[in-house]
């Protein structure tokens, strides 16, 4: 099946032009301008728009079991309200429990993700350490197509990584050609605040960001940082949400040290007020880790994106109801953490980003697809318009508008840290693999038509 | 005529991959694995070998008229020379003097170029100010396609631009769509050490480091960048050549401001020992300001592209014979500043940047081509491996060695900073314009064949 | 006369404990636990109190003739003022014309001051620059007791010094054992800046913190910082209002250089709202520059003040009254710049700072009084409770309070920026040169009973 | 019996002046210019000479048990030393074993160190946690005199404290009015370091500094800071020996935090060349953690003290001689851990500090005494020239050179790290209590003289 996508301005990560876009198949052909339309291919008008790589979430958890429940999008639900918002890929997460074999755990979320309507590939968490995590590392890289393991630096007494399983894992994906990623906060703090917390009777969600300051999140980057550098490693940071990680994210690339960093749209977006909520299922609906911070930090986030310290842009989609986020009325400890947003990332980067000339459209696609692609190593499979790219495109409506509401969106969970905002910048037409998946709002997302994406190794992680 | 590349690796910016490239014209008109061979068509094997984009040198000074002399290299000698080592385009000075009108001194630097062997294009430098300035600015951007107006907050008493003619004609580069470029030295500390120098009897070339220590350099860096700040514009700061400097770059990015920083490959290379040398002639040929550096410096240079906070890399060729620099020997300031390296860059920076691993090729590729495109507007016609480029392009021989001599240059001025250096990584074709210039040894340089390239302005210079 | 303050806590910059304190004549004779009652001394009752050095502010303007008015204060009403407030000590400023002789201008102001009522000394302000300023640079230093220079970076077109006269000025200092010190802007943005907005029509006082961003603060201050560091001297940076101000010190502090920073107690309190009033008299009765500046900011002085980066806190008091401010009506750049505080710094910066657990009473101390006796060496003749010190002393109420009003004050001009501010912390009783001047809040100063502090030059003011 | 010292310059941390000053038993009794000597008073002649307060030494380790054998200098050999040369008081370490009772491990030590000749006081070192130490670290502060914490965050598998107990730890010193301190090297990475190279077979001393980078030690600082800072604690790091380190502790501190940090003498004057030596002894002779640095780390540490960044200086006086340190001969790690230097540190300071310009007389005596007497709460008692003080005094000839030598050093242990060193400054005469200990090359230390110094809870340790 043949797609023509004409008249529209192509964005790419390096520049911006008039071109058409030819699909055949699930791969682009051609890009040009003035394009032949072949016979019998589908005309996407692009007239007044831009024609963008389809976005890249490196962050979400769908069907992600979690104390005694799951999360309200499956990898089905999940994946299509992506494309509803101009994300054709997702990085998502396996998560072996502590001693749980990691190969079965593998087997496991590829097993969830079958259903998925885009493509999907998974970072693999390292969760606990012995001689079979070294071995089944080197397993997944080699034969199931993973370059990438997650090191959880908070969570004390559940998957939390100490600074030997850190330190002996980390080497290990040197020696595999895969990146190491951390969620920075220093768990140890984490816990001993919650209990003073909870000790003092302050029980409600706004502890919750009591619980989690920006010191504690900035200690942990520097560290994972510091043992990247000493083992010569890369090492992307998940989820950066405060100044002072990203400072220590920016010393590092200063001193030459490959570092990345992932903003998330929420903390770009969303300051902490939320937590002082009267209504408390708002304000629980708002928790997650890193919890939002001032407005202070926000800008901070939009330099470290302008900059260039900060890489790419995600969510951490993980949807819980209202009667899950319940668990923790009377404990903010026990409130499920995660939010979501995989259907609006692209939409709310775009109109404060690009509408208020922080940013270009070319580096909006960078941040949202190509930087992505490339630390991750599916580059140019995704990630940019070009012959022999995946045919994963966004059309790009600049002038249209959408407001955000949980009433509204394809995902579940009956929330939306968004909620009431107006966005201008949405997708009049998503391609997944070749095939129109949304247009002008109709969702046309197909159960298992989401492909698991190989990430090979790469041939050199070395830090310099 | 057509010619093909075939066997190598292409690189560009954004990645590394096999394939031919066929150029027809002055055109790269297809870049695949596996091309036809093309009736008649010149074939060039670059097996083993890297196919990069020609290089552009964003610094260059040929047949510069100097304190009643001249620089060695002409237009001519200087872009063959360029063509030897790989560099296909420069950008080079239109200088007018103090009151001179800038479009008679453009159409003067035009025609003293008219013998160009390759690519050429002019940034102007502001010297002085009155409103023809104000107005003949705006002709040079849109009759002439000059893209960037230069600075030098040194050399008092000379072409030194105060702060109100920083403010004004930064003002101006903003409404016209041109990048304001500045010579970050503080031209009064300069000469008040200068005097002091001369006044305890200290003339010789070890006096000019002290002169110019890179505090004097920090304070201009960071005062443009201000100046850039406050009224919105963004700012390419040329010769980049300590920390104190990258580090007022890199908190001005980390702000997320827009600002461009370039380094020279003698500075990335060459120590301050040089002027410790009691061969005078051997110490006056390496004066140049900004001087070079102790070794903490270049590390920092290098980490700065590394980090992606530096940009370019440049040589600032500027060559002066021995009986030239003579005209300084019993006064260091007299003495002409000027060093070559227009031949000898790409070697130098792949040898000690990617034979390192400090660089990937990618990365190589990136700061001796691409950005310096992108940032003055000549992409993708400069710049990368694709169609519809300029077949402007390097084989690479990385196995290929030299040892650099300036008995075996072909530059002018008999003299060269990386003497009896060995580098490994060499040229061994260029093509520019779709003509083999150089090849195995042999430059095949023709006067005249090089063309004046217009720059357009940008669309939008703001630096937010 | 003897004067015995008993049973209080005296609080130097070193340490806090429990003594009394014996005055006789205008010394301090003695300090210790349980001291004698010498017959016929005057007893003062400092229980539950504490005993402090009398403040000093390093940065007043009594009597200034400016804009074809003068302020509202002179050396009379506002010396007075500081008594009240438990200032016993102001160094104010000689400001020479243009082209008017130093020494001629030197003498018109200590006419004026010769009614001071507290003890006063002054910085003089190089304006200009020939010959005779650096001869009678010495002059000054040698017969008059001046060991501190003051140089404008702002005020184009009137008494702004440009980096010729920085220059020559600080090496003259170096070479006579002064103290640089500078009001840091960068005059040429600031001018430009108030051309645009009056261009814009943006007439009035809420255009004045725009035309003084915190980014044409920090430029000045890293130049001179910058000429300080080349010609080795040490510099003290006046008002310091901003983080990025203050980080261009820290910075160079962390390299050893000996820089002094100052903060005014209006910057540490007061945020830029005051701008935004539609009340115009209160807006301009904020019109000082730098101007006030956000929150932020207050947290970062606060902040430099507790790291020792800022080293002393001061006033600027400059009192204009409404009928003179008023003359900027249809023009912010032409609303006389200045506001008080001499009578109420001490205060606000007890309330705010110490109450509030971010200084010591030793470090508050030591920011009110003993930094600047010691940078601009008067100590331990001022700065310090002991023997042989000037029996300059506050005698602290840490429980009392006041509200702040222009209707109360003892100061002129009709306006206080800290209206209605109720501060804890209050002098009870104020000693100059062994008189009670302050006693519970009836001021008892005597017009001419203020003596001029000769302050003698360092043995060595290198920056090393 | 009384001393009075005639005719110097008393120099104490906020100011240098001409004073004689009397001693009475173990007291300063008096301060003044040309006091009357008492009847049979010991004069000591101090013309030309400065008169400062005896050196404190906040980092020694005495007679410490370690591996199986025992320090060549025990408390009486070391203290003695050190009052050769100019220190009268030391801090020592009671490090207890893991699950060795607290108040057991400071009764040895209390034990050893009757022998002392100087004062002494102990740091108590917390290597594990459970019920039983949070109680007695109350004991300690409350009934022992004990003011301060010490944690390793290095030498895995031994006395190293994980983050749960730095935070138990940090809290309980929080509310008991202690000051937390800490040894900065993430145990973690240092341990795979050796093992790595080990395994490489690179057993020599070389091996080392490599296994001890500067990152591995600015990560734990900069732990310790945010975990101090999380939990509002002040934290002082002990031997800062490289740019990065110093760093986190000068971001600290701009931030506000109170933050310390001790530089070894050894650290700013001796650099890395020694790990090179083929002089196995020599080289082995050089271990200590962390190791020497380069040049440019000691130049950063000199900017530490110079800018108020780092406060005090120490030596870790820590002998062991050859043959003990010949156990790691096939095996770095198994060297003994430590250099000496009690006996020399003033005067190394003294000639690499103030001799060179670097500090002055009276920050010398800051970063040698004085701070460390207020850091940890022994001031006015010590660290200073004042009556009530104790008679602590050390007489300096400033002219004075001594050539240093372990072949004429008092303390034991055979070997020296600043051998063959001549200094220029040297004390003449030390009294410690009253006594004259050591004079003109002659020491007189008595066994048992020394005292053991209470240091009292601080009232409240707030970082704030």
């Amino acid at each position: 099946m043949k797609t023509i996508i004409r008249g529209g301005t192509v964005v790419n990560a390096d520049r911006a032009f008039r071109a058409d876009v030819l699909c055949d198949g699930d791969k682009i052909v051609a890009v040009g301008e003035s394009l032949d339309v072949p016979a019998g291919a589908k005309v996407i008008d692009a007239g007044g728009q831009y024609v963008m790589p389809g976005g890249i979430d490196p962050h979400t958890h769908m069907n992600l079991p979690f104390m005694g429940t799951v999360t309200q999008d499956d990898f089905y639900t999940g994946t299509a309200a992506g494309l509803a918002g101009g994300t054709t890929t997702i990085i998502d997460f396996v998560i072996p429990a502590p001693k749980q074999n990691l190969i079965e755990a593998y087997h496991q979320w590829r097993e969830w993700a079958k259903k998925s309507a885009g493509d999907y590939t998974f970072h693999v968490a390292i969760t606990w350490w012995d001689d079979s995590v070294h071995r089944d590392m080197e397993i997944l890289v080699k034969d199931h197509g993973v370059n990438s393991f997650k090191h959880f630096m908070a969570y004390k007494n559940a998957i939390m990584a100490d600074d030997e399983t850190l330190v002996k894992s980390f080497r290990r994906c040197l020696e595999l050609g895969a990146m190491p990623t951390v969620h920075a906060e220093n768990g140890e703090l984490v816990y001993q605040l919650q209990q003073d917390l909870l000790k003092r009777g302050l029980t409600g969600p706004s502890s919750h960001p009591l619980s989690r300051p920006p010191e504690v999140e900035a200690e942990a980057a520097n560290r994972a940082i510091a043992i990247a550098n000493v083992l010569n490693t890369p090492v992307y940071i998940v989820h950066v949400s405060c100044e002072e990680s990203l400072e220590a994210i920016t010393r590092a690339r200063a001193h030459g040290q490959r570092v990345y960093g992932e903003a998330l749209a929420g903390h770009l977006i969303i300051d902490d007020s939320v937590y002082q909520s009267d209504d408390l299922e708002f304000a629980a609906g708002h928790v997650m880790s890193p919890p939002f911070r001032s407005k202070h930090h926000q800008k901070a986030l939009w330099q470290g994106l302008q900059g260039g310290n900060l890489h790419t842009t995600a969510t951490d989609h993980c949807t819980f109801c209202a009667e899950q986020k319940a668990a923790g009325k009377d404990d903010f400890t026990k409130i499920p953490n995660g939010c979501g947003g995989v259907e609006d990332r692209m939409s709310v980067i775009w109109d404060a980003g690009v509408n208020t000339g922080l940013l270009t459209p070319s580096e909006f696609v960078k941040v949202t697809s190509t930087n992505t692609a490339q630390i991750f190593n599916i580059y140019p499979r995704k990630g940019v318009i070009a012959p022999g790219a995946d045919a994963d495109v966004v059309v790009w409506d600049p002038e249209g508008t959408r407001t955000i509401s949980a009433l509204t969106q394809f995902a579940k969970g009956g929330f939306n840290v968004f909620e009431g905002r107006t966005v201008r910048g949405i997708p009049s037409t998503t391609l997944a693999a070749g095939n129109v998946v949304f247009h002008r709002g109709v969702l046309m997302a197909q159960e298992g038509a989401g492909r698991y994406i190989n990430r090979p190794a790469f041939k050199a992680t070395s830090a310099r």
